[in-house]
């Protein structure tokens, strides 16, 4: 049995969880917001994630664009109880990760760049 | 003579700059959209500085809630010629600082703390 491409970005983000423990959460989100892959605990809507991530990429190239610092490569936003990472998949998607507040900042952007190239082949 | 609140935001700002060359331009935006204080250089639009810092920290502030991060506490983009960050100042206002594509991320999430909290007595 070979597993559907849907199965197989499951399975990459999996691991991107599995090697990165304060990352609770990841999607591939398609630039107009819609699921295209999740790893999501109970309490999180795919629908919600998918929604906030496609306005918040396109707001994040907006807004480089706007401001003359080229193209968008990342997006995070802090929040008091942890963070919202965004990171583009190709040009048709975004990888989106929920992380804990006390998260290694520097191994969650590693980590999420080489999952994002591993996930913009099986787009 | 004593100097206006906006010469004293404007000053703190010029100290953020000098603190951390890295940092190119910033401004003081409140939270609909105005420019409270800004030094930046000549080829950056205030009014479009204004603009797109309202809107990223009202979406980094709905994002965060809508996910459970809890409430905002700084946004950042990374372009391929550089960053967008945000930070809030008290309830009205934003911080908001363009740097170069090689900061030192940690120094500039430091200073920027500092400077809000400043910032946050001026506004």
């Amino acid at each position: 049995m070979t597993m559907s491409r849907t199965e197989r970005m499951v399975a990459r983000l999996r691991d991107l969880q599995a090697g990165t423990p304060d990352i609770e959460a990841s999607a591939v989100v398609s630039v107009d917001g819609l699921i295209m892959a999740s790893a999501l605990p109970g309490d999180v809507e795919e629908d919600r994630v998918a929604a906030m991530s496609a306005a918040m990429q396109s707001l994040g190239e907006r807004i480089v664009s706007e401001l003359g610092r080229g193209t968008v490569e990342e997006v995070y936003v802090r929040g008091d109880r942890g963070y919202v990472f965004l990171r583009a998949v190709g040009m048709e998607a975004v990888l989106t990760v929920l992380a804990r507040s006390n998260a290694k900042l520097g191994l969650i952007f590693l980590d999420m760049k080489r999952a994002a190239d591993d996930l913009a082949k099986l787009v």
